[in-house]
């Protein structure tokens, strides 16, 4: 039972010293490598630059103690970042000790929230985010990041979490542009393009091998990083005006207590369900894809645990929302970690660095951080996705462009909603007119098919009406319509049979429908029959009066309703 | 064209004396019987009682000339009276300019709403409410009426829109009962429940009519009305503190223009659209239920039509939020009412009485009215309902209880939005876990069937896996997950066949699962096949590059998969 809520008691027992050797590698390179995306994501989301730190520290421990992925890498990530900057501007000023405060409140409701979503078993409530709002969410974010990162880049003073303030804000701006920030920022742009889109292909060419050219790909921004850190450092360009992190504390975070504030939990409440669901969505691809690779299982309801209790350590350790990383993960993945060991080294790397070596970030130039956060998060924006949707399903469609375009106008919070809600009302409205097809005998046998697409046999006073999908209360009333309107379309009818060879479930409003044909085609002298009704919603009609009232027979099948009704009147 | 959207110029051309003759009858009849409950919903809706006249004037005549059903009856009803006050009393003060003022917009909106809903051909829009939801809102609707008419039959004030503030301000109140309104109150309420529990069998016994006994028996309220009228004029009640309707302006209502104010608008919007839905799902059910039984035809999307029309005559003349009442529909239909005409009828009748015989109204005591309102109402509360929904589904009891609870606790619209949400998510819950099942071959036959109910033959390294659901966006994953969780359960699987009879549509959302599924089996090197996909699912998909990527083929039959794969390794 405790394994089970503690997956770490299942195989650390079978450690091996083989798994301890990939691991420790795994640990070191993850280290490096996203230490300067951990500050940048706490600069997206108004924070200190620490903060992102602290954030990859304790939540990820708790991580590995509880998570099933073998390489899921937990931390701050871009998305989630843009969406506690987006909650946090609405209750407190950038940069002040609210602000701070209010993070914490809202990594604490967050995993509170993924926790007790774990326990009630709800990682199905991800399901309600479908891809096309998934993809137009992404795809608008990227661009909203991109966006909010060229203000560090041009070095001029810039905020806002819609397209709208920011464009704004960058326009009254753009003149007073910081040239020596513009270079850094600009000069490391253009490094890590040439890196991402000619750096494997240089590399091959090299016969560098494919594995070690991959890593030294993703080492891109660690390069521009050291190179930015030393020409800053070299030549104070601090002291010219260009921001850099600065002066961080050294050493662990403390022990931080989120405040117990109600109006400020209320305010939150939304936010942090928001991104709970998307970085629990963010996370799961992830770690489900890599699972997939190694014929491996992860468990959903289990992970939401994982990244619960590692929200609720980021509540209690100085840091922000966290979530499995996009990038992290796959570096973590390629550098060969084994086990949720690989994360905990990772941690206790950064955990050194925090302690001993931060005064070597003092001279990173922010402009560096927002050039890699710009090449990282422009990956998000698919326009090929955007083409595919349209061409396979315009209402699809419509759901990506609502969310992309809400997003973009009104924020990250308003697109997500308003994505959801139009994906579930288009799919209801879908359901809401099920098939049938009014059947016929094909003569000599006893099959029945449709009488528009094949020649068979009818009785002008019996309709045989097959319905093609479960009745629940957004059909049932689609259903009475099709009844009466056949009824009203031939007066000379006496019987009716509905076949419900494809009838999963009749819910309770469905079952008032059938009642309501039932007693309607009384008044009206037809007899209502059922045929082909499955065994489990059988056993649930005879829960009800339905079938005491039932003015016809339920028959076993289509064909039995045939004979008899067939004899009875010819 | 014109036709489809005036239904009267399609049947008043083949008008003829003897429908003329029911009418008539059937408009006098209807006249009688609705200016007491017209008058008292106004009350309840916190409106002046002329109010509930004035709404069944005009808005009845537009009616008649966009309306479907021939003996729908439009004009104030109960649920519709609660909920405008509840919307109005946020709003502003009963009795004030503004909160008459507020009226108006609020019908405004809910007539434009109705008739956008009509244009759109939004119709199936009432299909989100449930019978769970509309049973548990009409039941606690029901009870709230109730409690507030109570404080008219005990002659005290109380007031509230939530059944704790109504009976906390009875409670309070109760030892100022006045007791002539009481004799009056509680005299008027036992007639009533006296002439509805035992009139018909009293009437039966002396040999009067079917017919005519049930109308005795409706005519009730009048009689009471009469009776108390007459006591409260001779005694002149209102001279000891009787509430009673009081001087009533005689005339028609003139041109009223409801007022451009765009935060009321704003703040209206929620309720007006709620008072639109319930309103059309009870005018709709009722039409439906009575064109049934002449097996006749309504047109939904019409009907939206003529209750919106109506709505904006009622902004337009100082009338209220209306739709097709139940008693009063019941009453035109059982008077013999056989075109729309009747209703017309009905408004000029009540029309007349407006103009010349409202000092008749002067010494109606409030309490008859209120008597009225109780007996009618407390047939809504719908307990048996409680008991069939329990037993045959308790998913659907939770959407009856949560809406009950929060329309008492909360009010009419938190209670019908938390039903409507509440239901929508146990639905998308129960077709996120679509049942599938592994088949075998039915050995000698070219039929397949599941592997856990029948003695089938299977291979090895071959599953074939029958989806008996639609695959979109809230099931995609889940269909991951069992793929998944099948290659991880069984290492000497080479092919996986998934058999789509029962798919009706892939979305984007299952395409891209399907997609992954296909790509992360091709890394554990198994093969992804389809077969018997439908013939517009499977024209769908080739719009997409999935059957390009395909790992495996696209099979016509299951058995034609079987034969291939089963012969291919074996």
């Amino acid at each position: 039972m405790i394994k089970r809520y503690l997956p770490i008691l299942a195989w650390l027992p079978h450690y091996t010293p083989r798994l301890l050797g990939s691991d420790l590698i795994a640990g070191v390179i993850v280290t490096i490598m996203v230490i300067p995306q951990s500050l940048a994501y706490a600069i997206l989301a108004g924070l200190p630059a620490v903060v992102g730190l602290y954030a990859s520290l304790l939540p990820a421990v708790v991580y590995a103690m509880l998570g099933t992925s073998r390489s899921l890498a937990v931390g701050p990530v871009a998305i989630i970042a843009l969406m506690t900057g987006a909650a946090l501007s609405r209750v407190a000023v950038p940069g002040s000790d609210e602000y701070l405060a209010a993070a914490l409140v809202l990594s604490l409701l967050s995993g509170l929230m993924l926790a007790a979503m774990g326990f009630l078993r709800l990682g199905f409530f991800a399901n309600f985010l479908s891809h096309p709002v998934i993809g137009g969410f992404l795809s608008a974010s990227g661009l909203l990041i991109a966006i909010s990162q060229l203000s560090h880049i041009l070095g001029i003073e810039a905020g806002g979490y819609t397209a709208l303030a920011l464009v704004d804000s960058l326009a009254h701006n753009l003149a007073n542009s910081h040239w020596p920030t513009m270079l850094v920022g600009l000069g490391s742009l253009t490094f890590l393009y040439v890196v991402r889109g000619f750096g494997a292909r240089a590399l091959a060419a090299l016969h560098v091998p494919e594995g070690l050219a991959s890593m030294l790909v993703r080492a891109g921004p660690v390069i521009a990083v050291l190179a930015t850190t030393l020409i800053s450092w070299r030549f104070d360009l601090a002291a010219s005006g260009v921001a850099t992190v600065g002066m961080i504390p050294a050493g662990l975070p403390g022990l931080t207590l989120p405040v117990l504030d109600l109006s400020l939990w209320h305010t939150l409440l939304v936010p942090a369900l928001l991104i709970s669901v998307v970085g629990f969505v963010e996370s799961i691809s992830m770690a489900q894809m890599l699972a997939a690779k190694r014929r491996d299982r992860i468990a959903p309801n289990q992970e939401l645990l994982g990244l619960g209790g590692a929200n609720i350590a980021a509540a209690f350790s100085a840091g922000m929302p966290v979530t499995g990383g996009l990038s992290r993960t796959v570096i973590n993945h390629e550098s060969g970690a084994q086990t949720p060991l690989a994360g905990l080294f990772a941690a206790i790397g950064i955990g050194i660095v925090t302690l001993a070596f931060t005064p070597l970030l003092e001279h990173l130039p922010i402009a560096t951080l927002a050039a890699t956060i710009t090449v990282a998060i422009l990956t998000l924006v698919d326009i090929p996705l955007l083409r595919q949707t349209w061409r396979y399903s315009r209402s699809d469609f419509s759901a990506l462009a609502v969310t992309m375009a809400m997003t973009l106008i009104e924020g990250v919070e308003a697109g997500i909603i308003s994505g959801v809600v139009l994906s579930i009302g288009l799919f209801l409205y879908r359901t809401s007119r099920p098939h049938s097809a009014i059947v016929g005998r094909i003569p000599g046998t006893e099959h029945f098919r449709s009488v528009t697409r094949h020649d068979v046999e009818t009785v002008s006073h019996l309709a045989l009406l097959r319905i093609d999908e479960s009745l629940y209360f957004a059909n049932a009333r689609y259903l009475e319509d099709t009844v009466y309107s056949l009824v009203a379309s031939r007066p000379e009818l006496s019987d009716v049979v509905l076949i419900c060879s494809a009838v999963n479930l009749i819910d309770a409003s469905a079952l008032e429908s059938l009642d309501a044909i039932n007693a309607r085609l009384k008044d009206s002298r037809v007899t209502l029959h059922l045929a082909e009704v499955k065994g489990p919603v059988m056993d649930r009609l005879k829960l009800s009066d339905f079938l005491d009232d039932l003015t016809g027979r339920a028959f076993l099948s289509t064909y039995a309703a045939w004979s008899e009704l067939h004899r009875q009147r010819n």
